[in-house]
């Protein structure tokens, strides 16, 4: 049976990205943002709205993307509901480490597992929709996240998801099937 | 220890998106897209490329976005390995159900759990970005997924993502902390 629930934001899973940014004067912001993708193989796009991050990308033109953890769901919350504009000592308060990064203007945190050192290619303004691009100049990754390749394996991340739905935090869960292998037997006669 | 990765597209989670549309002669195609966001509380946005969808939409000026379960992980693979353009019977091949929309110019696909029913608003395209903005003008759920108030139980969904880093879909896992509740701690002096 199916029912109608009107106009909702439906999709899921959304990530759950930490924006690191530095404002005028070289103080570290972290905004969690959960409308964002990646839209093209080495670009990413964020739907911001107002911030001081969106200010301080319009300044450095630079800022990093986080993939938050499990490990620091309290922390990405925390970068979420505290505004940076009105608690000057937002991101000491998390009690996160911020470096900044060797190839942008912008921070990387330490603790979060992966990283993308992004610069600012456009804002893009329509009439129906306001998009920060990004182009990502380099991923930093923990060791521990790595498989023996060296590439990202998803379920070493430990990665959370945002449920627009519930207003909740959920984990990830285990690999299913492969991608362009799953469907194979629907392909063949 | 930090591992450089150089350029990869490292957004996690990613969605499974079932893009639904149809042919100028009526002819249901669904295809899977992992690149799409929520960009306003009823706006989607979508980095499609060129595909039969895209055709679909400029003509049809509708879609619909459909969440990808664990249930239906075959059929969501071949969504994105098949191309309507060279298989005729694309949809057919499924083994899936296409229902048409009663409020836009699409087909539902009765087999998916949730589906955003959606008008084309505009197809964006700047130096750096393309991208399909739909409007959402409702959402259809099967009831199983939604919770005793009637909204959707993202636990419930079945859900899966997409792990661009090894090519897999992975389920999702349990609601770990409340939005805008795990990080009030760090608010308090």
């Amino acid at each position: 049976m199916k029912k109608d629930l009107g106009v909702v934001p439906a999709v899921f899973p959304m990530p759950v990205l930490m924006i690191g940014t530095y404002d005028a004067d070289g103080v570290p912001d972290v905004m969690n943002a959960a409308w964002g993708t990646i839209c093209d193989m080495d670009k990413v796009a964020l739907c911001l709205g107002e911030h001081q991050t969106t200010k301080n990308i319009a300044q450095t033109g630079a800022f990093t993307v986080a993939i938050a953890d499990a490990a620091h769901v309290k922390e990405a919350d925390f970068f979420g509901i505290a505004s940076a504009g009105k608690m000057a000592d937002k991101f000491a308060r998390s009690g996160m480490t911020a470096v900044k990064s060797t190839r942008v203007n912008a921070p990387i945190v330490e603790e979060f597992p992966l990283t993308m050192e992004c610069t600012l290619l456009e804002q893009v303004r329509t009439e129906s929709v306001e998009m920060v691009i990004g182009k990502i100049v380099n991923v930093v990754a923990d060791e521990c996240v790595l498989d023996e390749k060296g590439k990202v394996d998803a379920e070493k991340l430990g990665a959370i998801s945002f449920d627009q739905f519930g207003k909740n935090y959920l984990t990830m869960g285990a690999k299913i099937a492969g991608a362009w292998k799953a469907g194979v037997p629907l392909m063949q006669d």
